[in-house]
This record gives structure tokens, sequence and C-alpha cells, in this order.
């Protein structure tokens, strides 16, 4: 106990953010206390919240606490028939950014990484099949991470879409080879989507 | 809107941490989600609890949600006679760490800074004096930061101590000049206490 059970408490669990080390939880809880309890405070029910209430998107499996994600829940997402794969919901909001695309989004939550026991299954690839078979879906983009894994899951997704009458896509231009989709500028992501080179 | 409501109000809120910007909230918000929920859901009801019930110890003025900190409460830290000046928690802290020093403290959350109207009374000084008056001590140590305020701060405490029968020393040897206190290390504390000089 170096200050008081509440501060200790609070100190020791700031530090679950991550990159928060000790002597930045210390900085961040005394920097509260001092200046903005209202925002900590605020900041402590918006964390209970969501821990307990946000989920998944039923269709994308995107992060929200509603059944469907404000994008599924458009019906204007629908028409142009395009399905974009991404690997997390950073790379969505990326590709909203950039305000190029106006399909709709299949948020993998990860890629395949057999060694670590992430296979089709754990990724939602048996969801994706599904919805590639109920034949509304005119092309389907991969915009998984130009690494390793995330090329590996842009072919075997590839793979199974082609048992389905379906286009598929990889994005190409502009996204740096070895580089995380998330940091992509708006303008690189654009290019990368308009580039985009049927599989 | 960018994910959902909760979501959104997450980043957002993360963004009330010192150092933390909308992407890292982003990251930070998407990491508790994805791998520490329950580690997110402890941090709410710590913020919580800490911004609504953490006040001031009413000896030391230093934080804790009990009417004493335990430092104060302990009435072996009261037997040297000494009173050690800090301006912040966490230089209360790092003296604690170095495992020199046994007596007491007075924080003065801050240092004296006339343009930002901080005077005397807004870091508790009238409190100090007072404490001074009732004759039970024997050393006040100047520690506040080596820096111009806290240098001009050390020497009106010292003028205001020089009127009660008290020593009046200030921390030396080993704290940089124009760094913060609350970053040195143990060895240098502990050398820069047993270096003071009387004033
Ligand atoms: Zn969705
Ligand atoms: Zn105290």
């Amino acid at each position: 106990m170096k200050f008081s059970p509440l501060v200790d408490a609070l100190i020791q669990s700031l530090q679950c953010l991550p990159g928060v080390g000790p002597r930045s939880a210390q900085r961040m809880a005394f920097q509260l206390l001092e200046r903005d309890r209202s925002g900590g405070a605020k900041l402590g029910s918006a964390l209970q919240s969501a821990m307990s209430d946000v989920g998944h998107c039923g269709s994308c499996r995107t992060y929200t606490e509603e059944t469907q994600c404000r994008i599924c829940a458009n019906p204007k997402r629908a028409q142009s028939g395009q399905l974009c794969v991404v690997e997390s919901p950073a790379d969505l909001l990326a590709i909203e950014s950039a305000g190029q695309f106006d399909g709709r989004y299949f948020v993998l939550m990860g890629h395949l990484s057999p060694l670590d026991g992430i296979g089709p299954d754990e990724i939602g690839l048996d969801r994706l099949d599904q919805m590639l078979a109920d034949g509304s879906w005119q092309e389907v983009i991969l915009a998984t991470n130009p690494t390793v894994e995330g090329e590996a899951t842009a072919q075997y997704i590839a793979d199974m879409a082609r048992q389905h009458q379906v286009a598929i896509s990889r994005i190409a231009h502009g996204v740096p080879v070895g580089g995380e989709l998330e940091y992509v500028d708006g303008t690189t992501l654009a290019l990368s989507f308009s580039g985009r080179q049927k599989l």
C-alpha cells in the first residue's frame, strides 16, 4: 500500500491499458484527481457500460451493443452488393474514413493463425460462407493486412468464395507491404480500392 | 458516430487521460473489449470510487479517502520531529521509496505561482504556519523541486518558518537543477537528504 486503498487501486487498474506502466498510471491518477474528476468519473461509467454491454454485430461481427451495427442496419450499404472483408474494427474505420467504399463489411476480428489455434471458424468464416451462399453479393473485396497471415487469410477466403457466384478482389496499390492497414492514410486507402485486381 | 454509442463514448472519454489522443484511445478501447473486459470493468469501478471519494489528508494534504493518510496516522512518523515539505504526492512517494526519511510530510499540491493566482493560501501555507506554531517540530526539510518556482516557494516557507522555533533545511546534493524531483532515483534522493544544509 503506497497511498490509500482507493488511490492504489486506481493506479493498479490503470495498468490494464496497453502501454501504461506504473509510472504513467500514477501520472494519470494524479492528473484526474487534481484536474478532471468529472472526466474521470465519466470514463469510469463509460468503461463499465462498454465492458458489460458491447457485443458483436450479428451481421458483420464488428463491435456494437446493438443487434446490428449502423452500417449493416443501413439498407443503402447493401445496394452495391460489395462485401469488404477486414481483420479488425479499426481497419473498418480506416476504410470508412477514406470515404471511398459504400458497401458492407465483414470483420474477421483477427486472421488465420493455425499455430495459435485460430482456424476458419474462429474468424467467422463459417458465417461468411453462409452469407455468400445467399446469392445477394456481387463482389467480395479482401482487405486483410498485407502481412503473411493477412495474405494467407485472403487466399483462404478467395478459395472459399470461388464456390459461390461472386467476383473476388484484393485491395492493391498503396498499402505498404508489411505495414498495418489501420495506419494507412485515406488517400492511399482510396487508391488501394480503385486499383483492386480480380483474383 | 463512428462505431456505436457505447464504443464511441468509451473512445471519447479515454481521451481525458494525459497523453492519450484519438488514435491511442481507439487502441485502448479495442484492446479492452477484445482481451480484458474484466480489467476494464475493474478500472471503471476504481475510477468511479476514486473520483468521488478521494480527498486530502487532514494533516499533510496528500490524497486519501481517509481523514488522515497512513503516514500521518502512524505515531512513529512524528517521533523525529522532522517535517518534509514537497510539492506533490508523487514527490512524497519518490522520497518514501528512497527509504531514507522516517518523519512526516506536508504536501503543497503545487508551488507559488503569483501570475497564475497561486499564492500562499492556495498551497496550504496558512495551515503549515499553524502546524509549525504548535512547537512539536524540530526541523522543516524543504524538498520542493529545484526549479525557479520550487526555489521561490522554498524561500518563502523558510522565511515563514524562521518565526517559529525550528531548524530549516533544504535538500541538496544530487537533485539535478531544472529537473523534476519525482523522476530522481532513490540513491540520489537519499544523498540529497543526507547532504541537506541549514538555511
Ligand atoms: Zn455490422
Ligand atoms: Zn497525511
